[in-house]
């Protein structure tokens, strides 16, 4: 369907944004609209129309032959409803239906973010011609998504991949998800700013006390700035192990705002996986940066709507 | 090939077995030799050659149409090799090669125990109909192998699902693998008896320190005891929340020596599972006992040689 769209939308905690994408990845017409913020559910799905409406205005809207949606999660593809947990207005909200409404008979598929992260580096960045990859974006939280077998791995409720709540420290600190030590709860930025703070950091003159700005500092050399992204690093070595165990990924790829520390971040967690990716089929495991950037949510949208809709009825 | 028969092999590091398989998960002829201790490795393929050679001779031989090995890993299934940490004459040993030369030009498929484990689970055990699920083997050791997509998944190597060697516990006690706070380190039956005997529990007067003792002390109502297997059920929980939140699976089931204490076990680990099986799409996740007897190695290495055969060029 190299000549054929794909109507590809992003729904995130900040905006709502849609596109038509071809088959090479290229964003054809584009709508935004901001995520209406602490509003109920009927106007964030209006905003959804709204971008739909602009979409299939185009003249380009007849060669669209399915619908990809990449929502922020959790997400369940089964029930085509999802529960964002920055949209705090849809809970089990019908977002499948709600799009067909307005695409008629079109196939919609419905993933996760991570796993739309994963398609998008799977198509175009740094998991292109993998067999198996961990995808992943270390931001405010910590998501992901799965390649196996040379396709995105979505999972039967289009969550998998999710590795920002998996314990690596079994009597950690509690985490808002309910269990403890999970990886975001060490990994995040903000989880790396607390603790860098609790262990006497100081923030510059500007008050800055971002995940950015403990990377600034650690560069500079201050050591307990330094000291929270190794921590951050271990315990993300410590789950892309565990992934790299049970399934067999090749590669872990790292996008988000805190990989965007660069070495601060990349050098001690390549040590960290040399220590825990130890079984012989995983020594060879690779961490590398993200390459897709700011439209990666809608180009991986129609990744992942290509690749389940080829895929059916396998994984 | 429901009438077709595949000549099963089961390879470990007490004995060689082999048998030949029909489409209903029947052993039509078996054969089976201890494996040679501290041998070199030929002695140990001429113990293979052995169970071959009985095989072939049987009648039914003709109607053999692939050839499936379960081996204690490491596997590699693309080299067509085996290193089993307890077979030490075997490093990086040509084990497909050596079969070949026996078995001609039918197909030949190599998975490690714990995939041909779950194979047999979800063939005729209690991952039957389940579209993903994790089967492990607590016992000595700590392994397993994962049912994705309604098909075993073996990975490209043939070692995925082994969750012995992810840890639960980045700061805990350093295995033999080089990483630290393994699975396999807290919750196997050695680890189990010895975290019991370190916390003061002392064997009755026939001086039992075995998994078992320490259960059957658990369940006459002995803290330590107990609390050895709740730290188990802890690591194992935290391990199979964390396979769940990255691959779906929706069942865990639990074979092996350890899993032989119970409720001892059970009871403590589905507690310790609602703590860390949190968010919304793993809550569903059951954990239940293997079904799947002693012939299990060489009923999964049939039914995985069937899936994966079926499944090429996909995982």
């Amino acid at each position: 369907m190299q000549t054929d769209l794909v109507a590809a939308l992003d729904i995130g905690g900040t905006k709502i944004a849609g596109a038509l994408v071809d088959g090479a990845g290229a964003l054809i017409t584009g709508a935004r609209r901001p995520t209406p913020q602490q509003a109920d559910g009927g106007r964030v799905m209006a905003a959804v129309r709204e971008v739909l409406t602009e979409l299939s205005a185009a003249p380009d809207w007849s060669r669209v032959r399915a619908v990809g949606i990449g929502s922020a999660g959790p997400v369940d593809a089964q029930a085509g409803t999802v529960s964002p947990v920055n949209i705090p207005g849809w809970r089990d909200h019908p977002l499948v239906d709600g799009v067909r409404e307005h695409t008629g008979s079109l196939p919609v598929t419905l993933v996760g973010d991570g796993v739309a992260m994963a398609a998008a580096e799977h198509w175009q960045g740094a998991a292109q011609g993998r067999t198996a990859a961990l995808c992943m974006v270390v931001s405010t939280g910590v998501g992901g998504g799965l390649v196996l077998g040379g396709q995105v791995y979505a999972g039967p409720t289009g969550n998998s991949g999710h590795i920002g709540h998996i314990s690596v420290d079994l009597d950690g600190d509690p985490c808002p998800c309910g269990a403890r030590g999970c990886v975001e709860r060490i990994a995040s930025g903000p989880n790396i700013a607390r603790r860098a703070l609790d262990g006497g950091w100081r923030p510059g003159p500007g008050g800055d006390t971002s995940a950015a700005a403990v990377a600034a500092a650690a560069r500079a050399g201050d050591p307990v700035a330094a000291a929270s992204f190794e921590r951050a690093a271990r315990a993300l070595a410590a789950g892309i192990a565990a992934t790299a165990a049970l399934v067999e990924i090749e590669i872990a790829v790292i996008g988000g705002g805190v990989a965007r520390a660069g070495e601060v971040l990349f050098a001690p967690l390549r040590r960290a996986l040399g220590e825990f990716a130890t079984l012989s089929y995983v020594q060879g495991l690779r961490v590398v940066p993200a390459q897709t950037g700011t439209d990666a949510g809608l180009v991986g949208a129609a990744a992942a709507c290509r690749d389940l809709l080829e895929a059916e009825p396998a994984p």
